[in-house]
């Protein structure tokens, strides 16, 4: 049975059609590369999906990682794709051919890593997170730990970890207290407490990088005081052989709603478990300069928003694969006007609400999936800019849409994957049917890389306001540029939605403006997650009018779909932001006065 | 610790200060009863939610029950929750005198269950559907018959299920297939399979009371061809004792995603696994007349569907209180003002984005369990009426909005829940706090009696148009009457929520006209879910205009709480729906029309 993962038809449309990939082999660092080569690597991870990652989907929800005070032990499946993931050169696929990867452009590599993070969300976990660790240190790491710990994640011999977040500081990064206690050596001496580290600890691969926010001592309060650490779990000599034991050890794992299948942990530096070298401490090397630890983890923090983005996209994307199949399959009731009885049973697809919630779900994956390969292709745009002027407009645009990119996927397709449980009606709120786990695993992305809070106050307080709202006109041309080529079409519909993206575009102005004009943060931000939703939909809505763009005079249900889920989110969807305009242009106190007492 | 389960206070405010339920004490069904025996059964109930409900919650969520073929087992905690509930006497609370009960005021009686469903949603599961099966029989049944079962579920001997659902008839009762064949001694052989029946089978009580659906052979095909019986696990003989085993077993149970205390089986009648009286099927008596038992089960089900409507309201109250004390004790980050790390930080509380969180849920939360109790008031005004015109009237307002106090509180105290969790951050996603639990278990709520959809169609499809839209009238004339007070008041934000309600009555009056002005159903009720969910937050937002006309002129944080709650609904969540008027307005075809093939 096809395991219902992703639409190849949908990824070929979006690389090909609408985002002209190919177009990038022309550059230098994808000279290598060919819509061949684009088109093999698609297609296996399409086949190691299906083989290796989807069929203990469940079975790691249920059996979920066990730690039993020494180790930490995850099902065998697991084990097997990931090594399987590795040994088809996938974990540096998207890396520099310097540090042994393929040079992907990272377009390519997003709908690649979507076929895993749809069929097994959690197992994949594990690379992706070693992935974003081996991208922050060939970045910002010196050349020899480049040799001993970047080389190794690629050929998939080691895993990495983010130790960002710790017991009393989530969201708060400047309130982190984990001590890095400089030695004769250069090297550091690390304690303290760590929390919500994914992968902190398992047997899965030889050795476990840890990336470590910490403070060396005497340096500045605060956010510009916290350097980066590499504290690997064994010890690496110089020729790459592992050594001693560090004092890396868990205080415990934690128990989620979902996203079981990947070990969530509370690592412990520096308790006395292990001494290496007879000394006290967990053995960490310093990355890059002191000080500087929060700007390179925020290099690599782009990319996991993004990624977090691709997961609950990709949740949203199967979520909705398998609830039109129980649609299509599932006979139940009749059409309101059947007279009786001998009128046969309708498949549930053929009820109109029923459509809704699929059509709906359909307008959120592929909206979601087509946004994030959209960003993606800013990134290729950075890394192989054909001008300066390539580079600052690809940056600009993923600066002010790597908010919306991380949250509206996080918010919309958990929403399709509400839709999918409904679609199944009882069944889909069983055990036996994919969907309740999708719906648990997707609820993690709202949370986790930055809150939905946490990115609406980026957005509005960061991101639009940058450069005297530079990014913030930039995206707007963008969108105007799409506005304009859906006139010149001349379809009446798609005019329609010309116009309506246009009026909602120039809200978004109007309103931002409004916001700002007494140049008061306290006001300004204090409704910022309804600012956030509403800039996500036109975004959205961009998004479709610039599919439907691409479909216009095509025939065939691949594009009358894709303009079915445009006419669904233009007329459901984008007239949801008039109330959050509205809203926003009163200025409302109701949050920012209220007296928490009367709560 | 404070269990945090619900608010006395506000029930306090509720009952006596908004629904004066005192009154109801004059009327002859209610003269036995008093405030004070009102307030002793209040605290009664919370303290055995406290003592016996509450604190086996998570127990049952994490050791579910297990079905070994034969028996099913449930925690012991489960059994002695239920036992302190039955011997305090409250399945019979609001039941009749005559058959055992308390004769206790609905509106008293769902403030007392709402303290149950909040502590523990999954093992009140068990006497609420004794006490919906019971409350049937007894308004249907034959005297013998009440004797016989009737009694001892009042006295928690007996447990009752609702075995309506089959494997191929979900929302489609009209296709079920179990088959009653006339025995000569008056009784019948039941041979068939139900699906989704909760407490199906478990060691609880003496004996399981089965209400079950079936046709008799020769009856008419659809639902004019249902009739309904009793079929008890084990035979009961004239003088009430137990006889013979019956020939109901289990195919299986079903594992859910969340309300997994209560055990949700795929019972099997007369498949042989026992011959009771040395003859194949299982034993059933007829309740009422043949194919009347859908109509029977219909009385049942309205009372079942506001039941679903409070354990949502329920799980979404106390997810509210739980996310506030966590938003109180937890710091993290400081004000947008702040210069440095010298400002100590705030508790998240302070920060308008998660007093947003909370503001929202309590609005949902509260809002919802006053519009339960004030249908709950409704049933006591059919049950005690002052005279036909107040039977009318409450009967009719009931019907209206029964689908909206099931639906609206299923859809937006889930949405509370999913807050709850975003309020914890990374805590609220594991199992250490009750959050995601109760998310998990109230996502049962939008698809178990009667599904959003069948909710929608219900509204929109009989409720409005019924006697020349006579209930529509009724409610909209009701609501105007708030809109008067509220302007009498000569209080200025009240005054223009009055206006915004009169405005938002007024769309669901043209809009219903405009949706049906062409008599066409099909496209009428296309996109009834919309016409559900606005016409849903227009009754909310006229329950919450009533409670700040209750509010007005008291002053202290719990009143100022009250018109924060009605502030934050007028004005982030009320304009929501004239988007969706708008959408209804144009009779939107998109759904409709839609060929499922481009799906």
């Amino acid at each position: 049975m096809d395991p219902l993962i992703l639409s190849a038809r949908d990824l070929e449309f979006l690389l090909y059609e609408w985002l002209d990939v190919a177009r990038f082999t022309d550059r230098d660092r994808y000279r290598d590369h060919s819509r061949e080569t684009f088109d093999q690597l698609l297609e296996l991870s399409r086949e190691l999906a299906e083989k290796y990652f989807a069929p203990h989907n469940r079975e790691a929800d249920l059996h979920e990682p066990s730690f039993d005070g020494e180790k930490v032990q995850v099902l065998p499946a697991v084990k097997r794709a990931l090594d399987a993931f590795a040994a088809a050169g996938l974990v540096g696929a998207a890396m520099d051919e310097r540090v042994g990867g393929m040079q992907l452009p990272y377009t390519v590599f997003s709908a690649c890593m979507a076929w895993f993070y749809a069929a097994n969300v959690a197992t994949i976990s594990y690379p992706m997170l070693t992935m974003g660790n081996a991208n922050l240190l060939a970045a910002h790491a010196a050349p020899d730990q480049i040799d001993r710990f970047v080389r190794p994640m690629v050929e998939g011999r080691f895993f990495g970890t983010m130790a960002l977040s710790e017991p009393q500081a989530g969201s708060s990064l400047a309130d982190i207290t984990t001590k890095a206690v400089p030695q004769d050596d250069g090297s550091y001496r690390l304690f303290g407490r760590k929390m919500w580290i994914s992968g902190g600890d398992h047997e899965l691969a030889d050795n476990i990088v840890h990336l470590v926010l910490a403070r060396i001592p005497g340096a500045p309060a605060g956010t510009r005081g916290i350097s980066l650490f590499i504290v690997p779990k064994y010890l690496v000599a110089e020729d790459g052989s592992l050594g001693e034991r560090n004092d890396v050890t868990l205080a415990g794992i934690n128990h989620k709603m979902g996203w079981r299948g990947t070990v969530n942990t509370a690592p412990v530096f520096g308790d006395g478990a292990y001494t290496p070298g007879g000394a006290p401490g967990a053995v960490g090397y310093l990355v890059g300069e002191a000080n500087r630890g929060l700007a390179y983890m925020f290099h690599m923090m782009n990319e996991a928003r993004l990624g977090v983005g691709l997961a609950a996209t990709a949740l949203g994307y199967t979520g909705y694969l398998k609830s039109l199949a129980y649609a299509r399959s599932r006979p139940q009731g009749r059409p309101v006007t059947a007279t009786g009885q001998d009128t046969p049973q309708l498949p549930i697809v053929r009820h109109p609400d029923v459509r809704r919630m699929l059509l709906a779900q359909k307008s959120y994956a592929e909206g979601a999936l087509a946004l994030q390969l959209y960003c993606s292709t800013l990134i290729d745009e950075q890394r192989s800019p054909t001008g300066e002027a390539e580079y600052t407009r690809a940056s600009t645009l993923l600066r002010i849409l790597t908010p919306i990119a991380k949250s509206w996927p996080s918010q919309w397709c958990l929403a399709a994957n509400d839709l999918a449980i409904q679609v199944h009606g009882g069944a889909g709120y069983t055990r036996d049917y994919d969907v309740e786990q999708h719906y648990r695993d997707n609820r993690l992305n709202p949370i986790h890389e930055g809150t939905h809070g946490i990115q609406s106050m980026d957005l509005l307080g960061r991101a639009v306001t940058a450069g005297n709202g530079g990014a913030l006109a930039l995206l707007l041309e963008t969108i105007g540029g799409t506005v304009a080529a859906a006139r010149t079409t001349a379809d009446a519909e798609l005019g329609d939605f010309a116009d309506a993206l246009a009026q909602a575009t120039g809200r978004i102005a109007t309103t931002t403006a409004t916001l700002w004009k007494d140049a008061d943060p306290a006001l300004a931000l204090a409704n910022s997650s309804a600012y956030l939703e509403a800039f996500g939909h036109v975004v959205l809505a961009w998004i479709w009018l610039s599919q439907a763009v691409a479909a216009h005079g095509r025939t065939g249900s691949f594009y009358d779909g894709k303009r079915a889920a445009a006419r669904y989110f233009f007329r459901w969807e984008l007239p949801r932001t008039t109330a959050q305009f509205d809203l926003l242009d009163s200025l409302d106190r109701t949050t920012l006065d209220l007296d928490d007492e009367c709560l």
